[in-house]
């Protein structure tokens, strides 16, 4: 599961420079791309949201083409795999914190193997608990895909049971936001909600791709100020990735739940995107 | 400025893995080390504060011993210098944020110039801005000198005057926390204040310095829970900072104020310890 390749603005390499910003200060960004068949998915929605993320972050903004090379030159046709790229405010020229006047952002790619299929998981559901620490509240972050992902770490280490497939976090003010590496998708009389991603949280896109694709199927759709109480009252509940598409929760923190009909409804409209 | 030289888990090299948990995740923690005649000073309290921070983290601690070596390795004795040293969780062997088990932490050190002496700014004081920034609250993280560091970046990025020196940082609930890379202390009712660290910011060296030598010289100091309307009240601000020292603020966001005498008491005692 580690990486097989790498390439960092545009060199084939697994080094980067020791004065990278994205390794002082997390200062950068991040897609993690499936690529079934050796085919990005939803390439054009990575590249748009990493190049959303240096505007957001005013790093200087690769040109799409050259990310969407950088994710190409690593995929042999046929063969699938997960490209994880990275676009830092790059090598530092002095010390400290001030960006220097002309850097020049670093494009990093790596290919990692495809992972272990779990069709299950997204019939049947995964067990899901709730995270003791509360992720901090910053508008100016919020919903970016940044490099600063220390609450994550830090949450997935709260449990090493690997029948759990996921933690969900809440703020610092009690509002639910997401899992660890996922959103979370709520029924609620009738409707799907799921957590605005104005105060902390990234703004996935499966998450984007259900909001857009929900309508289709009949079923109103909208990003809601959420709590304890509304996931605890919801009627369905799932999680979405890039990686694992739709899974329903079948075991919420004890609670259990069957799959049901939106969200398999969903999962039926996003089958033939999603077939791998 | 840029770094001159560099070490990688004691071997002399400007590169790193491009699986660094560091770079993915800001997974780890670093010290900015004054070294005036090549001996770097208060290198115990760092070593010790890098350690606590990686116990908090539950990173592997390194041995205090191979963190001080990798910074007397980069000295050369009588050349004054600044070492920064990072400690991450280590080099992924897997995708995702879990950590692996038995992942052997990073040490990289570096060694950058002196910064240019600012005598004046010690005497005289700093021109100091209100950040537009919040700082988000995480209890898990607060105190630490971690990577996760975009906050300081984009709070540092609002202002471009030379002639400022620092911006002081609010949290998401309004508290007064910090500079962007110096710590606080306010005079009030002749009594010496400083920000808890207890929901964000970073508690230090320079800071803890100050909070153990007030004593000896008369004055009552103590952590407390701070808001702006302490901060524009105060008799007498200063900002603390391992390489710049005590500093006092002469002009807060445009309220001007002259070096008080408890700031310049403390400047005094700390003087034999600062001296470079």
């Amino acid at each position: 599961m580690s990486a097989e390749d790498a390439r960092v603005d545009g060199i084939a390499t697994d080094r980067v420079s020791v004065l990278e910003r994205g390794l002082h200060y997390g200062d950068g960004l991040f897609e993690t791309i499936a690529c079934p068949h050796g085919v990005p998915r939803f390439l054009e929605l990575h590249v748009a949201r990493l190049r959303e993320g240096c505007e957001r972050l005013r790093i200087e903004t690769p040109a799409a083409a050259a990310l969407a090379r950088e994710v190409h030159a690593l995929l042999t046709p046929g063969v699938r795999a997960v490209v994880k790229l990275l676009v830092t405010r790059g090598v530092a020229q002095q010390r400290g914190y001030a960006a220097s006047a002309g850097a020049r952002p670093s494009r990093i790619a790596l290919r990692y193997a495809w992972p272990v299929p779990a069709a299950a998981a997204a019939r049947e559901g995964v067990r899901v608990r709730l995270a003791t620490l509360r992720l901090g509240e910053n508008p100016l972050l919020a919903g970016l895909k940044h490099l600063n992902r220390l609450e994550q770490v830090l949450a997935r280490e709260e449990w090493h049971d690997p029948d759990i497939a996921e933690a969900l976090l809440f703020s610092s003010s009690g509002r639910l936001i997401s899992g660890t590496m996922s959103n979370v998708f709520l029924v609620r009389d009738g409707r799907l909600v799921t957590p605005r991603m104005d105060l902390c949280g990234v703004a996935g896109i499966m998450r984007r791709v259900v909001l857009q694709e929900a309508p289709a199927c009949g079923i109103i759709a909208s990003e809601e100020v959420l709590r304890l109480e509304d996931l605890q009252g919801a009627q369905e509940v799932f999680l979405t990735n890039a990686l694992t598409g739709i899974r329903p929760v079948r075991d919420l923190a004890g609670m259990m739940r069957s799959p049901g009909p939106l969200t398999q409804r969903l999962q039926g409209q996003l089958a033939p995107i999603l077939h791998d």
